[in-house]
C-alpha cells in the first residue's frame, strides 16, 4: 500500500519556487532507471537535472509574473499556478498559451507541465457528465483533487499513452492484457491497476500522475476504462528512462557542448506493477463511453498546447540571428529573408493556436473548452513548420554547426589557441560565443532538445494522421458541397438522375 | 461641380435589401468604359451585373442574418451593416471575419466592400489623431461622413493605389505629377485632385469612394497627403473596367459555361480629372506624417479580411468533393486526403487571421485595432495556399475541368446526345449536373473567380513582399536573440571580443 | 467506307513547311463542332487556328535545325522529323526531349505531336513482342505504316483515353458498352469500333490517328484490345471541340489580349461511329495481355515528354523577367530569388526527364525505351512545380496581371491616352509592351495555355495518382528494407520472433 | 622534411581490400586531437574507427562489383578504382553516380572519397590550360601524382575550406594571414605553406590531401593561388576532430544505441603549419586566374557527387518501411504514400544528378566535365529533400524512435524484461529488431549521420545560396526574355519607348 502522499490531510505549505520544487523531489525514493541502473538520487543525476529545471522554470515564472502564470481559482478561492486551474473563461484559455510561448523562450525545451494541465480541464467536465448519466462522485472527488493541487501546488503529470502491442487489436484482444493499462482488482478501498504507460513527458519530476485512456474503448474493455492519481513515489511505479540524442553530453561537465546546458526534457516508460489506488483518487472506472469524450476533448486541449513551440522557436530564430550576425552577415538579403520565413511559420503556428483557445465554449460543467478543428490544425503545422525552421537555421548557421570540435579541445592548452584563431568569426565576436551559439542551433535541430522540437512536435498529442482524421471529422463536407452546388446551379433530384 | 449626392441633407431612406441596393446604383450617369465603349447602364451589362450581385449579398446577408452581418453603431445609435460599423469591441472585429468568410461561401468570390470598411477603421484612428496634433476637425467630419453612410445604409468603396509611374521616385519627384493623386487647387469650399487609382475592387458599385495615399509621403508631398470622400456619380469620375480571365462568357448567355453565373469581383481603374471635394468631405489635407500610419492600419485590418477567401475556399472544397462524389471516387484515400489538406490549408489562413481580430486593442479614439503581425501572416499564406488548394481542386476534378466542349454543344440536338452520353459520371448523377461543378472549378482556378481567389489574393492589401518587409518589422529579433545568447550561455562584452 | 486517304499506294511528296502542313488539312470536310455548330473549315477558324500554328512550328523546326528536330530512320533509310522515328539509340530518346524544350520554348505551349511518338515507339516494341508470341503480322504492318507516314511526312495523334463512365467497373461491365472503344464487328477485310476518346490532344490537326485502349485489360475485354490507325478524314469520326479558358478572346480581333496570339493547345472529344479499319491498319485486336505493357511503355515515353513543359516554362520565366524589368525592379533581390527559383524548379523538372531518357535500354524489337520510374518521377514533378511557378509569376508580375483593361480600350481615342499615361512602367517602356507581357503572363497562368501549362501537366499523360502508383511498383521496398535490416544489425528469424 | 611517403620511387604493391585500406592507415604517427587529447592510433579509437570502415567499404565495393567500382584508365593503362580515375568519356562520369549511390546504399553514410576524385578530375583539366598559357608543367606533375595513386591504390582526400575569418575581406586583406592557406616562402626545391581547412571530410583515412584555393582570387592574392599534393603523415599537419551528435556512444559499448554501428562520416580542422611541398606535388603556385575555373568544375563535379544521398536514401526509406512493418502497420494508405513520396523525392534527386553527368561535355584536356547548371539544380534539393524525406520517416516511425531506453535498459535484467514485454510491436517481430530499426532512423534523422545526411547535405560543396548564385548565372535570362517577347508580340525600339 502506498504511504500518504503530499495530499495528506494535514496539508503542507504551497510551492514557492523553482528551487523548493526542486527540494520537493528529493528523497522520494523512486525506481528510475538509467543505462541499466537505478539511479540514486534523481535530482542530482547531471543528464536528468535539465528536465528538471524546466519544470522549476514555472514556478518561477508564476512568481516572477503572475498575470501570465497564475490565474484566478474559484476552487480554491485562490490565485493558482496556471498549470493547475480550470480554465473558466475564454481569457483564461488564452492566458495558458500565452503563458507557454514565453515558457518555451525561456527555456528552449518542453517544460512537461501541459500534459497535467490539460488533463484535468478535460476530466472537468467528462466526470462532471459521468456523474450527470451514472450518479457517480467523480467529478467532486477530482474537484477536490485539484484543490489539493492548488492548495500545495504540485506538478501533474498525465499519462496516456499505452504501448499498444498489436496495432490492430483492441485492448482487451491482446495477447498480453498488460500492454494497455487496466484494473486487475477492484476492492472496497479502490482499485488495483497494471500495464504501463509509453513515452511519458515530465512523469519523474511530478508529484502525481493522472493515469488515463489512451483511446476509444467498446463495452467489452471495462477494465480498461480507468482514469485516476497516484502519486509519483508509489512503490508499484517504475520508471525507465528514455535516451535522448547527445544526452550524455550533459555528463561530459563543462558548460558549451550540450548547447543548452540548464534546459531539456524528459520522457519515460512508466511501469505499473499491481499499483492500488484508494476511490476518492479515481474519476473513472468501467463507464467506458467516456474514454472517447476524454481523449478528444484532451487533445484539442493538448493539441494547441503546441503553442510552446512557437516560444521554442523564438529561441531558434534568435539563434540563427545571432549567429548570422557573429558569422559577420546579418544584412545578407537571404539571410533576412529566411530569418522572415521562420518567423512567419512561427507565428502561423501561434495564430492557429490561440485562435483555437480564443473560440473556446463552456462546457455543461461550467469551464472552457478550445476549439477542436483549430487546436488540430494547430498541431498539424506542427509537425511540419519547426522542421523546416530547422532546416533554415542550420542554413544560416553555416556547416560548423556540425563540424566543430569538443570544448576540451577549446580548453586544451595545444588545440585550443588554434580553434581561437581559426574558428574566429567577425572582429568584437568571441570565438566561445560563436561556438555557444552553434551548439545550441546543434542542440534544437540535432541535439538534445530536437528530440522536442522535432520528433515530440511530430508525435506528441498525436502523430500527424490523427490530426488528419479529426480535420476529416470537422470538415463539413456536406455543407461545403451544398455551398458548391448552389453556386454551380446543380439541381439535384433531376429525371435524368 | 458636384452634384448633391445621396448624402444630402435631407436624407434619402436606407437600403434596405440587395434588389434596393441595385436599383440605387441606375441611373447615375457613371463613365464606365469597357471594350472601347462607353456602358450605357453598367447594372444591366452582363459582364458588370455579377459584381454588383456579389455586393448585394451584403444586403441580404445584413437582413437574413443580423447578428452576423450588422452591429451596433454608437454614432447613430443604430444596427448598422457591419460593412459601415466603426468596431467598438473585440467582438465587433472578430465579427467582421465571421461575416466575411460567410460571405465569401455565399458568393465565391470576392464581394468588394471590405475595403470600405477597413478604410472607415483605419481612419477613425488616424484622424483622432491628427486632430489632437494639429487641432483639425477630420474626426468629427468622418463622424458625420460615416453617419450619414449608416443612415442611408451606402456603399463606400476605398481608393488606395496609385499607377506609381516610376516605382524608384516618390510622388513629387515623377515627370507626371498625375501618377499619383494630388491637390491641384485649394479653394476656401474644398480642394481640387486630380491622377488615378489603379485596379480598384468594386467601385462601380459603391456609392461613394474613399481617396486615401498609397504610401508613406516625404514632407515636400504635401499635396499628395489628401484623404476625402467622393460621390461615384461624380463628374470628374471615369472608370476603365478591368477585364478577367473568362469575362465575356457573361455575354454568351447560358448558365454553364461562367461556372458562377451569378458572382464575380470587379476592378477598375479610376481616373479623377480635376474632382471638387468640399471642406467637410476633406479628412486629411497636407498631414504627410499620418500617411504611414494610415496605410499601416488599413492594411492591418485589411489583410486579415482575407479571411472572406476562406469562405471562397469552403466552396472550392466543395466543389472538389461534389466532382470526387460524381466521378464516383468520394472514398479514394488519395481524394479524402487532398479535401483534408485543403481543409487544412484552408483553417490555418483562419486561424491567423482570427487570431488577429481577436488580439485587437483599443487605440486612443476607442476602436479597436487588429493585430498587425498575425494580419499579416494571415495574408501571407493567402498568397500561397489558395494556389496549392487550386492545385488540389484540378487535381480532384480530373482533365475534363480544362476540356469541356461549350455549353451550346450540350444543348445542340447534334452533339448534346453525345455529350451526355460520353460524359456521364456515376449512375444517379447527370451529365449536366457533372459539368456544372466542373465548370465551377475552372471558374475559381482558371476562370474569373480565379482572379479574385488567386491573383488578388497575390496583390490585394499589398503583395507577398510587403508583407516580409512587414513581418520584418515586427519579428524583434533583438529580443529572441537574447533569449538564445542567455540560454547559450553568452556573455558578451569579454576581454577577448 | 473509307476513301483512300494519304497513305494511298501512290504516295504523295512529303510535306516540307509548317505552311504546306497547314495547307494539308484543308478542305478534309472534317465534323468538328464548337460552340454547337459544325465548324466549315476549321483550318480557318480563328479558334481553332493557333493550334494548328503550334503544329506547323514543329515542321519548321526541322527545316530550321535538322540536328535537333530530325533524325535518321532505318525504316523508311530517310531523315524524318523526330516525332516520326523510332528511337534507334540513347541519343534518339535524348534528342526528343531537347526538341520537346525547344519546341516549347518557341510556342509557349502545347505543340501536340508528342502522343503519336510516344505511340509508335511504345507500339514498336509491343507488336513485336505480340508477333512473337501469336505470330501475327502486327509489327510488319506497324512498321509499314510508320514508313508512309515518314515518307509523307505526316501528323500522327494518339488516341488513349476512353470516356470510362462507371470508375468502380471495367469496360466489359459498363451499362453503355460504348465508353470504352471496341470492336462491334470483325470482317474480312478488317474490323467496325464504335466509342470515344476524351480530351484528345491535337486530333483535328492530325493526319492520322493512332486508337489504342486505356488501361490494363482481363480476359473478357478481348473486344477492347484494339489498336489501330484511323484517318483523321473518316467520315465515322465527330470532334466535338473543348473549350479554353478564355478562347474566345481569339474571335475578338486584335493581338493583344489573347497574350499568346499565335499559339495554342487543342483538345477534343473523338466520336467513333462505326468506323471501319482495314486489317493493314489493325496493331492489335484481342491480345488483351498486351494492353498493361502498351499503356506502361507509351506512358514511360510520354511521361518524360512533358519536359516540354520546361521550355514553355522558360518562356514564363523570361516574361516574368521582361516584366520586372518594365516595372523598373529587375534588381530587386526578391524578385531575382523568385526568378532563381522558377529556373531552379524547371530545371529540376528538365533533369529527371533526360535522365529517364538517357537510361533508355533497347527493347527486344531493337528500338529504344526510357526508364520509367525516373519518367514517372519527372511527370509527378510536373503536376506540381508549373503550379508553383505561375504562382511565382503572378507574383512578380504584380496586380495589373489581372486587372487590365481590354486591347479595345487602349486603341480607344477617349480611354487609349488615359491607359497610355497611367500605366506607364519604367521610362523606355512602352505601355503596349508592359501591357502584352503581362497578357502573356495571363495566358500562361489564368488564360489559354494555362490549360496546357498547368491543368494538362496535372492529368496528360496521367494524372498525380497514377504516377503514384507506378513510383510504388518501381519502389523496391524489400531490397531497401534489406539494405536498412543490415546496417542495423538485425537478424530475422531469432527465436523470440 | 617529409619523410618519404608512400609515393616513393619505389612503388608499394596496390591496396587490395578495405582490410588492406585499414592496415595502411596504422603507425602514421599522425598529430590527431579528440576530446582535448591526442589519439594514440585513429584506426582503433572507436569513435574515429566507423569513418574508416566507410572508406573501406570504396575498396571492397571495387573487389565485390568492378564494373561499378571500377574503371579503365589510360593513365596508368590500368583497371584503377574509380575514386581515381579521369573520366575518358559520359559513361565514366555517370558511372561515378552510380557507384555513389550504391556506396550510399551500403554504408548509410558519407563514405568520403569523393572529393579527392572530384579534385583531381578538376584540376586535370585546369593544369592543362595553365600550363597551355603560361608553359607551366603542372599537368605532367599531376598526371604522376595520380598514376602513382592509381598505382598504389591510395585514398586522396581534398581540402579546399579556408578558414575565411572575415567574411567581408579577401585572402590578402585579412588581419590573420592564415585564415587562408597561403605560401610563406617559396625555394629551389618547393613551397613552403601555412595556413587551415576546416571541416574537411575524410582527411585522417586518406594518404594524400590536395590542397586548393577556395575562391576567386584576385591579382593580389597570388600566395594563396596553391594547389599541392600533401602525405597525410606530414609531420607539419595537426588534425583537429569535429565532434557528431550522438558521437560518444561508440564508445559506450553495444552496438544498438548507436543505430549504424559500423559506419559514419568525419570532419576535421586541419592546421597546416609550415609544410614543406616539393615542386613536383605543386599543381598551381600563383596562378590566380585560374583559382575560380577550378573551383566552378570542383564544384559542378562535386555538386552532382551528391547523388550519393539518394544511396543514403534508400537506406531511410527502407527503414521506413521496415517499422512501418514491424509496427504492424505497413498496408495503411498514409504510411505508403509517404513512402513514396519519399521516393519521389529521393529520384528526383538522383535524376538531376545523373542528368548532369550524363550531359558531360570533353575539356581541352580530354577529360569529361559534367553540365554545371543542373549539377546545382542536384545538389540544391539535396539542401531541402532529405530532410522532408527525415520528417517523413520520424512521422512514420511513431514517437518511440525519440523515447526508447539505453542498450543497457535493455540488457539489464532488472529493465530487460519490462522492455521486451512492453516495446514489442506486431507478432513475429523481435524487439529487439525493433528496436535496432529505430536506432537507425534515430542516427540517420537526429544521430551521427544526420549530420552527413543533413547538415552536410545542406552545406557540402556549398551552401545554398551559393547554388542560386550559381543558378542566376547560368539562367540565361535574355535569351528567356527574348522568348517571351517573341511570343507576346513585344517590339521594343518604337518611338514612344
Amino acid at each position: 500500500m502506498v504511504a500518504p502522499p503530499r495530499a495528506s490531510p494535514t496539508a503542507r505549505p504551497p510551492i514557492r519556487s523553482g528551487a523548493e520544487y526542486i527540494e520537493s523531489l528529493r528523497g522520494r525514493g523512486l525506481k528510475v532507471y538509467l543505462f541499466g541502473e537505478r539511479v540514486e538520487e534523481p535530482v542530482d543525476h547531471p543528464l536528468i537535472r535539465p528536465s528538471i529545471n524546466a519544470v522549476a522554470a514555472t514556478y518561477d515564472l508564476a512568481a516572477k509574473d503572475p498575470d501570465l502564470a497564475t490565474a484566478q481559482s474559484s476552487l480554491s478561492g485562490k490565485r493558482v499556478n496556471r498549470f493547475l486551474q480550470i480554465a473558466e473563461s475564454v481569457d483564461d484559455v488564452v492566458g495558458q498559451n500565452k503563458m507557454q510561448r514565453r515558457l518555451g523562450q525561456l527555456t528552449g525545451t518542453c517544460f512537461q507541465r501541459c500534459v497535467g494541465m490539460d488533463a484535468i480541464n478535460a476530466l472537468y467536465s467528462v466526470t462532471f457528465e459521468i456523474d450527470a448519466e451514472h450518479g457517480t462522485p467523480y467529478h467532486e472527488r477530482l474537484k477536490s483533487f485539484i484543490r489539493m493541487a492548488q492548495e500545495e501546488n504540485l506538478v501533474i503529470g498525465g499519462a496516456m499513452t499505452d504501448p499498444k502491442g498489436d496495432r490492430g487489436k483492441g485492448p482487451s484482444e491482446q495477447a498480453d492484457p498488460d500492454v494497455f493499462v487496466h484494473i486487475v482488482e477492484r476492492r472496497d478501498t479502490g482499485v488495483v491497476i497494471r500495464g504501463a504507460k509509453a513515452h511519458q513527458t515530465g512523469c519523474i519530476n511530478s508529484h502525481w500522475i493522472l493515469v488515463m485512456p489512451t483511446m476509444r474503448l467498446q463495452e467489452r474493455d471495462r477494465d480498461y476504462a480507468v482514469v485516476c492519481a497516484i502519486p509519483v513515489e508509489d512503490p508499484g511505479l517504475s520508471f525507465i528512462y528514455g535516451r535522448q540524442s547527445c544526452d550524455t553530453r550533459s555528463m561530459e561537465g563543462g558548460s558549451i557542448d550540450q548547447g543548452n546546458a540548464q534546459y531539456s526534457g524528459q520522457e519515460a516508460l512508466i511501469v505499473l506493477e499491481d499499483v492500488f489506488v484508494p476511490w476518492e483518487r479515481v474519476f473513472m472506472c468501467g463507464e467506458t463511453a467516456y474514454a472517447a469524450p476524454l481523449v478528444e476533448r484532451f487533445t484539442a486541449y493538448h493539441r494547441r498546447s503546441y503553442v510552446c513551440k512557437t516560444g521554442v522557436g523564438d529561441v531558434l530564430i534568435g539563434a540563427a540571428a545571432t549567429i548570422a550576425d557573429y558569422n559577420g552577415v546579418p544584412r545578407a538579403s537571404h539571410i533576412r529573408d529566411k530569418l522572415v520565413e521562420m518567423t512567419h511559420l512561427n507565428e502561423t503556428i501561434y495564430g492557429a493556436g490561440i485562435a483555437s483557445s480564443y473560440e473556446s465554449k463552456p462546457t455543461p460543467a461550467g469551464n472552457y473548452q478550445n476549439d477542436d478543428l483549430l487546436a488540430n490544425v494547430c498541431k498539424h503545422n506542427v509537425t511540419r513548420f519547426p522542421y523546416e525552421m530547422g532546416r533554415l537555421a542550420q542554413d544560416i548557421a553555416g556547416g560548423l554547426v556540425a563540424t566543430l570540435p569538443s570544448e576540451k579541445d577549446f580548453r586544451s592548452p595545444e588545440t585550443g589557441p588554434l580553434l581561437q584563431k581559426f574558428l574566429h568569426g567577425r572582429e568584437g565576436v568571441s570565438t566561445e560565443n560563436r561556438i555557444r551559439v552553434l551548439r545550441l542551433i546543434e542542440n534544437m535541430t540535432l541535439g538534445r532538445n530536437a528530440v522536442g522540437y522535432l520528433t515530440e512536435s511530430m508525435h506528441g498529442a498525436g502523430s500527424p494522421q490523427a490530426q488528419r482524421i479529426q480535420i476529416a471529422r470537422q470538415m463539413n463536407l456536406d455543407e461545403k458541397m451544398d455551398l458548391a452546388k448552389h453556386l454551380a446551379g446543380v439541381v439535384e433530384g433531376e429525371p435524368d438522375e
